[in-house]
């Protein structure tokens, strides 16, 4: 069918940061049957840091997440696997490796302002005959301008479509608007966007995102995801078939996924609890979070004071140091007021 | 201080449906102390079907919502106690004693289309000195022009707000903005907005009404509320803030008593459900769902196609009845296709 927009679910990946990496292949076989069966077209699954991922600094996997892409793929009749890579956890070998367990799509990832890493990456994940996407994450951290000129990068190298990516759930409406109406005016490739619910704007920001000319936006059942999940997918599928798109997906069947398999899986309902919101509010990586609250309890000051600190500061991942530093001067400060 | 905006804390009173009517004197305190702490303005407490609630068949209250309104005034240094009556259910007699019993607001619901059957209630509560507020529930039933009508008929009998009610959470932001710009150009008093979160949008619709020009604003603490809860208070917050409103709320203690005091007596986190989703879909009342539940059983239909199908029909409270009509419909067309 002619879809006016592609819903790829990420459930599979972006969920297993919520369940700690622990899909097992029945689980993910469950789930990928229920999205092939709804008419999802895409979806991804693998470590929730991507391919590479399972380490012991992002989590080890439970099941090798190769095994888990033969189980999705397996199952499904229509619907497509996708992995995501980020370059620097993820390896050349382990696209190829991933493309032998059927992945049809790759998503190479990057800090907003690093597209220029993913160039090898995305040229092979062409090569290789997948659907190849860029992703620029933390994309609140970046003017439209600046996300242009990344963007226009990863379509140099290939890519098919470009992602701009709320990974804190930091972003509003006007200013998802600004960053895929500067990317529509300025790409000839396809736009995507990948909304984080720590604001509670997750469907509205992709609303405005497909206003401003998005096709691809991503979903999770049930919102299972990395910090307060992503946008749901069945949600989009009923928000959008009443906004009069075609999405391509069933409503009944897609609710029926996430009620009946997805649902009875999650450790814990998504919800916005403090430590998301602060995170949506002040802009900055999850794993800040645990040192935030250490060096909190440390010198005594509010953990919510030394992230939205660090979130002016533009702190990215790997200055975790940074943490203790902001931590003993909020201090020095209170003991000088 | 001047606030550019005021959000009403619905917790104990929407809040009341999520816990079936079981708050107890002591919870009330402790969530009124921090609201008004938090620098909360108004905050409803009473039956989740307003004064006189409390019955066979809205769900008996636990403690009398008299008492619960006392304690809540008992423990506040400035905000203000706020009751929800809908004619019908509530009497004046009812609301002469939240007056008693400390309650500074009064917010009259009707249907829709039926404002006319708050005109006594209204001016009683100008009478008693509140400040009173005309609530127009389901307000995705009626196109723009007819909620004006209706606001107008509010706004005669001394209402000092007009609520755009969206109890189904079946509104989309340009349908909240096309409703709320209209009672702004037409009516001199003040607008407000009450959001449920069904279709994941009651931070976004909320957002819509502001920008259209309301300036009452509803949320509960970890959005606890009727079905899939409402705009999230502390989200609502922090997203003004972001947004460069005055709300006089402190964004630290509001997280603080969603996250310290409400979350802790929560039955359950609130998520979007196959049935909350559903009944922000089709438009429908939460009343009708246990009965479509029976009837699509009884006449193996989908629910879903039950309550999509009233949505259409228009049907209100009231119309019970026609969900075994409609449920045997349905499957005569299953038979005859």
């Amino acid at each position: 069918m002619k879809r006016d927009l592609h819903i790829v679910d990420v459930t599979l990946r972006d969920g297993s940061h919520a369940v700690r990496h622990s899909f097992t292949e029945q689980q993910v076989r469950d789930v990928a049957k229920g999205l092939d069966q709804a008419g999802i077209e895409y979806f991804e699954v693998s470590h929730g840091d991507g391919l590479g991922g399972s380490s012991l600094q992002y989590g080890f996997s439970a099941v090798n997440e190769l095994k888990l892409i033969e189980a999705a793929s397996d199952v499904c009749s229509q619907a497509k696997a996708a992995v995501l890579l980020v370059p620097g956890i993820g390896t050349k070998d382990d696209l190829e490796d991933a493309v032998k367990a059927g992945a049809k799509m790759v998503r190479v990832a990057t800090h907003v302002t690093e597209a220029d890493v993913a160039k090898q990456h995305i040229e092979l994940g062409r090569n290789l005959g997948l659907k190849t996407v860029g992703f620029l994450m933390m994309a609140h951290m970046a003017p439209p301008e600046k996300i242009v000129e990344q963007a226009k990068l990863f379509e140099s190298y290939g890519a098919e479509i470009v992602y701009v990516t709320d990974s804190a759930g930091a972003l509003l409406p006007h200013e998802v608007t600004e960053r895929v109406s500067a990317l529509k005016e300025n790409l000839s490739c396809e736009i995507g966007f990948h909304a984080h619910n720590n604001l509670s704007l997750a469907t509205a920001n992709t609303m405005a995102a497909v206003e401003a000319g998005a096709t691809y936006i991503d979903g999770s059942l049930r919102c299972l995801g990395a910090g307060s999940g992503n946008a749901q997918t069945e949600v989009l599928t009923a928000v959008f078939d009443r906004l009069g798109y075609k999405t391509g997906v069933d409503l009944y069947p897609i609710m029926d996924v996430a009620n009946d398999v997805v649902a009875k899986l999650m450790p814990r309902p998504q919800e916005v609890t403090k430590a998301s919101l602060i995170m949506g509010y002040s802009g900055v990586y999850s794993s800040f979070l645990l040192f935030a609250q250490e060096a909190a309890k440390k010198f005594n000051v509010d953990e919510r004071d030394i992230l939205v600190e660090l979130g002016k500061m533009q702190a990215v991942g790997g200055q975790e140091d940074l943490i203790t530093e902001v931590a003993r001067e909020l201090a020095n400060q209170q003991l000088t007021v």
